[in-house]
């Protein structure tokens, strides 16, 4: 190319906007610094605009990064100089909400706020909810299979998603946006880009599947000695059919301490020094009933379960309060600069166990080492921080990870529950992913990406 | 080889059972009368004889069909002489249940009616069902991707499956047991395997998510208009928290009137002649609750869906009688010899104008023609019988194809809803299905199975 890549691409591209290094500079690049290291973000406004771009990226062998909200937490939008951003966020059409066939057709580059809301005038909802809804795109979601509160109940992105059309590296479009559940015809490839994070295509619209909105939502907090307790309170709640539980939220001792100093939270009677604290919500056809049903439950299961102590929210504003004890994780960050965090998926009945043992192995590392944990209790999805300044040495980091990730695979966990690997689960991936897995999403991104176009770098190992 | 086959497979796989054709042709073979056709069947009794198997078949160039319950419709599993049968019924134990995790681990070829019992001992359940449920096993259900009644709520078997072993070609082992909802470590290429009807690998152990049982269930007979008024009645129910719609089944009036004769059907009051009957399941926590919910709710809903007439069942064995109208549908067999018989998905919103339009279609070819169409309401899965004597030519068959499938893609429908493709529908998918996806699938079919030692010919079109 004559001229400098942003001109090239501003003449090959007429229809979209770009942006050179120098704009980049001065734009939020969202939670990974890394994301704006790229020398051009082009934002192009429709499928037609990111074929063209994918086209011209592998003609010229530049490699290209998809990015939606920027609101990864693995570096899977990360950056660099030489590389062009495919930015979705011209992509933002909602296309049809169809209410009797529960199912919403949009581009990429909808937030899943503005989806919840278009769904909400319908008495509907797309059934995940997370805490970065505001900026999160439903492509960057279908991209990083995004789970969030609601997954044990409704499963995570990957079974949201009805259909989905995506640009493949070579410029083809990929068009699968059957809007029914049942399909049973031929390999079903959608799942290929499903937590794939770009490396094999772009994805440019989705097809999401929706469910009828609960009348309302009571919420209560309880004390727990253990996470086996807890679970004996999900499996009650869960096995009546008169109301549905809607969230189970568990957060250990030294989580819910930092959140209850940082918040300053006094519910008063509570007593929050519980080694653990469940945030349960319940959703019934009237208020009334919802708080009726849990009041119950938890009577009946107190003495089963050994519950230390529960409060039902009586307020909105009180349930409200509950759940920012579990959701300004934040705080976290406010207590520790960059502390080294991680995501995992612990088998049920293991839970316990498994936290004893990372506590301890994590001790045996550093003596002052004491990690926040909490997370999605109904699903085994846990959140770890360590309750120290980073980001530590490589070799810190991969020592935390070791005591972190030893054996969860084997016994059925994951060492990636809902944020992918990105760049930051590289290593972990090369060293906790099953062989023969590996070897074959080698191959796949080979064959399907061998010019490496996609995201090269992230997620797969290889070149 | 200087044995014959069946001889050189029983030298080299003295761990397995080995049936020659002399034998195959004295046995049951299933659904399908070519499922026998080979000229062995192998029945290894753990994972490392499958991979055995799998080896000595890619050494001798040799292909190989994996059978289950050999209850698939669609011919997935039909072989022919030179094949080997891979019979999975020895890999029959299930392994673990953990009621916390709400997980089952087994073999593939547990039946999904065994699997069921075993849940039950907890109060749990697999979430899917199926007629075929004392034969059909967990292997073959996820190898088509089964759906059946309840797969509107809990989806289908792609969506049950939280993690699985697969023997591929070459003999490696995939091995994905995740036993948790939430991964996203890397790309999840179990997918690959879920639905590809044994073309790129043998499942061979499967991880399960199970759901809480319902403490007991109503069922309902009610006469409607249309499909439109009965996912009126649908989303009334889905609407509710206070009790669990289970069953949303729908019955054309051919089909009804078919049955109804068939099985001596005799309601009383109640009029079979309406355009449409829905029979409807609700679970609740006791049954007198989930028959008010159920009454309660037809009765606020009466005029809005323009109800014709209804009936809660009373008893156990008015509601069993009111299943077997909608699940006797070998009545359409004894009707009818071969009937030409489809599975397709139609977007919710589009039922009663597909009907109309298929119904004048058929007519169209064959005055005569007045199909049966009943099916799965909620997730929009028809079963569609012509009402004539089968076979019918290659051309006819091709015709009636046309009026089916034709612009049912593009409107987010689906050609093969459930069944697979198999053989029966191989000729459909090169019309119907995306091209860029059958591309897509060839170059992965040539990639895992270069040569083509598993179940060739089926699905994927290509050598």
């Amino acid at each position: 190319m004559s001229e400098s890549l942003p001109a090239s691409l501003l003449t090959a591209l007429p229809d979209s906007s770009v942006w050179d290094a120098t704009e980049l500079a001065t734009r939020d690049p969202g939670f990974d610094a890394r994301n704006f290291g790229a020398s051009a973000l082009v934002r192009p406004r429709d499928v037609e605009g990111v074929a063209a771009l994918v086209r011209f990226c592998a003609e010229h062998g530049i490699s290209l990064v998809a990015q939606g909200g920027r609101t990864g937490l693995a570096g899977g939008a990360a950056t660099s100089a030489g590389q062009v951003i495919c930015d979705l966020g011209g992509l933002n059409r909602i296309e049809e909400i169809d209410p009797f066939a529960r199912v919403a057709i949009m581009q990429a580059g909808v937030t899943l706020g503005a989806l919840q809301e278009a769904c909400a005038l319908h008495g509907l909802d797309p059934g995940i909810d997370l805490a970065a809804r505001g900026s999160a795109t439903i492509g960057g979601m279908v991209s990083t299979n995004a789970g969030g509160i609601r997954a044990f109940r409704n499963g995570t992105m990957r079974h949201r998603v009805l259909g989905l059309e995506a640009v493949l590296p070579d410029g083809r479009v990929f068009c699968d946006l059957t809007r029914v559940l049942k399909t049973s015809a031929g390999y079903d490839l959608k799942h290929l880009f499903i937590g794939a994070e770009g490396t094999l295509g772009i994805v440019t619209r989705v097809a999401v599947r929706l469910d009828q909105v609960v009348g309302a939502s009571a919420t209560a907090l309880v004390g727990v000695p253990d996470a086996a307790s807890a679970q004996r309170i999900v499996r009650h709640f869960l096995g009546s059919t008169s109301a549905r539980l809607t969230a189970a939220e568990i957060l250990w001792r030294n989580f819910a301490a930092l959140m209850q100093r940082a918040l300053n939270y006094a519910p008063g009677q509570l007593p929050l020094d519980a080694p653990c604290l469940l945030v349960l919500g319940l959703g019934a056809d009237r208020m009334e009933s919802a708080r009726g049903v849990l009041e119950d439950g938890l009577a009946a299961i107190w003495e089963e379960a050994g519950i230390v102590d529960g409060l039902v929210a009586s307020s909105d504003a009180q349930a409200a309060a509950m759940w920012r004890l579990r959701e300004e994780t934040q705080q976290i960050e406010h207590a520790h600069h960059s502390p080294p965090s991680f995501d995992v998926s612990v088998p049920g009945g293991a839970m316990d166990a498994y936290v004893a043992r990372i506590e301890a192995g994590l001790r045996k590392l550093d003596a002052a080492y004491a990690p926040y944990v909490y997370g999605h209790l109904a699903d085994g999805n846990l959140h770890i921080s360590i309750n120290c300044d980073g980001p530590v040495s490589h070799e810190r980091h991969t020592a935390i990870e070791d005591v972190l990730y030893e054996g969860l695979r084997e016994a059925g966990g994951s060492f990636s529950a809902e944020h992918g690997v990105g760049l930051e689960k590289r290593d972990a991936y090369e060293r906790y992913a099953d062989p023969v897995k590996q070897d074959l999403a080698r191959m796949i991104k080979e064959l399907i990406d061998p010019g490496h176009v996609m995201n090269p770098g992230k997620v797969v190992s290889g070149k």
